[in-house]
């Protein structure tokens, strides 16, 4: 039996949480090789049975994949392709599973020579812990896997990759890059950014006893995001800056106009900006699976 | 065996858990007198045992009163005082449960004649039902429950209105009017208006659907205050103008620093925001006890 040739380089909670739901998937008819920069997160993988083999040696670890999964921080993509590139071999499709897709295309695509592919691709999960322990094959579940859409590429390699993703449990959907990276500015890069200013305002008050007897459940809840990983996020901000800045210009334009309204007394204003909000999210907020 | 007169004007989810928990610690050392716009709310109220009668005149509701509880909307507070105001004896001290105290104190102190008190409460509590069916005797407990300094009156009156908020077990602290409203506007009142604002954000981008596969648990979170009640939410933001604009006027400076960051390419400008968010949410939280 031909084994289809899979490489997953760094094994977190997303790669490993991958290697095993393709493994569950799959069983031998692929081969996984995996690499990270921690040899003991390697050997954990091999054990939990994420990935059926590693090497410390790039080059063995990429010369023979088919696809390459990069699951390594949004900013070791670049550093880490230059360093695989040599070895892989004529066909070989690399797929990642960063947060933000133009900034990460624009780069492969001025580095990838003919004969080899880059797809993007953003799986919509997560969990709070992270490392390889904490993987697990039912990550992707039920979640959405978008894949980026790429003209220059051939349709097979974008089934290749959409096939792969199916395997895991997604559910799969393709688009472009910047309308992702737009979309995901809205509703989730925003968020992040504004969890965090919330925190940080307190600091500009000189009450903080007396500001945590009035904080409650939606403190707690608003807020949750603005423990996330710093590192992380400023990956993100780094790599889809003019959509983020865009949308937080116009968050600061509706929250000007709740200023004004406030300031002029006008509570119809008021009262319908925050009906509208409460309609519109109690209408969404089904279709919001993860 | 003489019973203290109590008197819970608006037996919604509040007013209602007070009369239970009240009942629940003194039992027939008090009686407790109901009143509410729905005739309806005040015959569940007596079923459920958090008031001892009702009645739909005024009059007889506050005229024995020695304390009467204002649970009403904020806006409706006023024009309640002013409706009971002739029927009150000398010495009735008047309490509330508002989400905002500057206005409703410089509101009532100019209403108030000699002989009738007014001291501010908030209770930090709450659920996401509302109505007396939802009303619970343990609403209160381990919460902390904002007594307002007025040096104006007794501290007799003071003491009083702390005694009754400790029977419901809640954790009793004393707060300057003023004080109260800056640090609600910035733990609370502010993360209201940017979770609807977030929400609204969406309304100005054409693609929801592709939105919605990128929204998660993040979304879900940073917006459920989005989904309160409009009403409550208007008279708040109406009766707190002063400090919320100028909480959220520094929450868009905070963005600006950050959109600015993002557009110099200030990987560690925006490191250290997030990084300082997340350290100091890490530290709060575990003082946060709603």
């Amino acid at each position: 039996m031909r084994q289809q040739r899979i490489t997953i380089i760094g094994l977190g909670l997303i790669g490993g949480s991958l290697g095993l739901a393709l493994k569950a998937a799959f069983k031998d008819e692929i081969l996984i090789t995996g690499f990270d920069k921690e040899e003991t997160s390697m050997r954990q993988a091999v054990a939990c049975g994420a990935i059926d083999k590693f090497s410390l040696d790039l080059a063995q670890v990429v010369s023979t994949a088919e696809v390459v999964y990069l699951c390594t921080p949004v900013l070791q993509i670049e550093p880490m392709v230059k360093q695989i590139l040599p070895f892989l071999k004529q066909g070989t499709i690399i797929t990642d599973v960063g947060s933000t897709k133009r900034y990460i295309g624009e780069m492969l695509e001025k580095l990838l020579p003919e004969g080899i592919t880059y797809i993007g691709g953003h799986p919509m999960t997560g969990r709070e812990q992270s490392g390889i322990l904490a993987a697990d094959k039912a990550l992707f579940r039920n979640k959405w896997y978008i894949v980026i859409l790429n003209k220059k590429v051939s349709e097979q390699a974008i089934d290749e990759v959409c096939r792969l993703a199916k395997a895991t449990g997604a559910m799969v959907t393709v688009m472009d890059a910047v309308i992702h990276d737009r979309c995901a500015a809205v509703i989730s890069h925003v968020p992040h950014v504004t969890a965090a200013a919330m925190v940080n305002l307190l600091e500009l008050y000189p009450e903080k006893e007396e500001s945590l007897k009035l904080a409650a459940g939606g403190f707690r809840d608003t807020t949750r995001i603005a423990s996330s990983n710093a590192d992380m996020w400023a990956d993100i901000c780094m790599t889809n800056p003019e959509a983020i800045a865009d949308s937080l210009r116009n968050l600061q334009g509706l929250l000007s106009e709740m200023i004004e309204a406030m300031e002029h007394g006008d509570r119809q204003f008021i009262h319908d900006f925050f009906a509208a909000a409460k309609n519109k999210r109690d209408r969404l907020l089904p279709a919001v699976t993860n």
